[in-house]
């Protein structure tokens, strides 16, 4: 028998603003008659709720987390409440629930109790990046985080240059902000001096920064990296 | 020298519907000092902007067309305006230019010209499908269309399966509609039965529905996917 309920994905602002004006209208609408919400981080989860719904007493709302700080027992209760027909909403840390953040296994969950799943609209940096990349936007591959290792990193980024040259797919890749600059100079050393990067900066912020160039001219002029967060992508133009 | 314009990047409803409450409000006011905009489809651009900017007098903008409609002569004519200083607008026909739309050949231009290029917050059903579908979203590639004649079509399917259990990757591609019933026959017969597949169809339409369920399951009751905007994925959960 499937459940009755329904299961939102509640995207959020990428920028940390908690502005709710990157909202669609018609998203906040549909967020409106929740009361239970699944997130990564009870308290920023808490303060954006606060910011897209003034009118809803937030401290009534019933919050479960996911990921790391999840627990079987709660879930369980999540799963007690969405059976006897109460919707839900999961929301990440920023940008869109299950894509690069956590927020799948509640999905697939939902799948296999018959429950609705509804996507709502939002930012993604991925795919903001790959819009402005100027790259192959018809066929594309995600790697997350490459490994960590210098030689098996350079390793990694040869061969995902040389499925960009082959496939012509864009590459997208990413590495937490503190790396990043490490992650920049293997790229510049690794790869051939025509292969073209994308590198997509603070997405959505004051200082959002999107260049494609060729490697040659990276290395003639290179960005500082530090702490910001980037995607990163090897593409054809 | 670089150009001081900038080409922002507009998504579009993907319901047909031109709800401007698809559109996140900061957006809308970052839109409305546009009036030169690259489009795919002027009759549907126009309708859209003028229920995006009421305010707007629409036959005052101007409008050039990209994809198959576009000449040199009037991108080159979009490049002059640009250059002396004018800000514009890319839309496609619906969902995020550049993404499985076209797009990305102007953003690339804009890049190579110095350019500033912005991409605005809006759906994209690739990503909506792949949050809703509980798949892994920390790596996946998107394929675009397959092939169209049926053995190749079996053999890229096989493949595609075959990555999706060998490396985790969430597997993505789509279908023209009126040829979407065949798709899902091919995938039916060509993938073993508990292999598990998304079927996300007419994302962000009031008919949406987007089931993750095994092979198994969808071949005890399969869908008429006929005309009807799908995403597929395969995946692991």
């Amino acid at each position: 028998m499937p459940v009755k309920s329904t299961l939102y994905l509640i995207p959020s602002p990428i920028d940390g603003s908690y502005n709710s004006h990157q909202v669609p209208l018609a998203e906040t609408e549909r967020i409106a008659h929740l009361r239970v919400f699944v997130v990564e981080n009870l308290k920023h989860a808490r303060r954006y709720l606060r910011k897209l719904l003034p009118e809803v007493a937030i401290d009534d709302c019933t919050f479960y987390e996911m990921g790391k700080h999840a627990t079987p027992e709660s879930l369980s209760r999540l799963w007690s409440t969405m059976k006897s027909g109460t919707d839900a909403g999961v929301i990440s840390e920023a940008g869109l629930p299950g894509v690069a953040d956590p927020g799948g296994s509640v999905v697939s969950m939902a799948h296999q109790m018959g429950m609705r799943v509804i996507p709502l609209i939002g930012p993604g940096s991925i795919f903001m990046a790959l819009m402005a990349s100027g790259f192959n936007g018809q066929q594309f591959s995600f790697h997350g985080y490459l490994p960590r290792e210098g030689a098996d990193r350079s390793k990694k980024i040869r061969e995902l240059e040389s499925q960009a040259h082959r496939t012509g797919y864009t590459q997208i890749f990413m590495e937490t902000p503190f790396r990043n600059n490490a992650l920049l100079d293997d790229i510049l050393k690794s790869c051939g001096s025509s292969t073209m990067l994308c590198i997509a900066r603070a997405i959505s912020q004051a200082d959002e920064c999107i260049n494609t160039r060729s490697i040659q001219d990276w290395q003639k002029s290179t960005p500082n990296l530090h702490k910001v967060p980037v995607i990163f992508l090897i593409g054809k133009i």
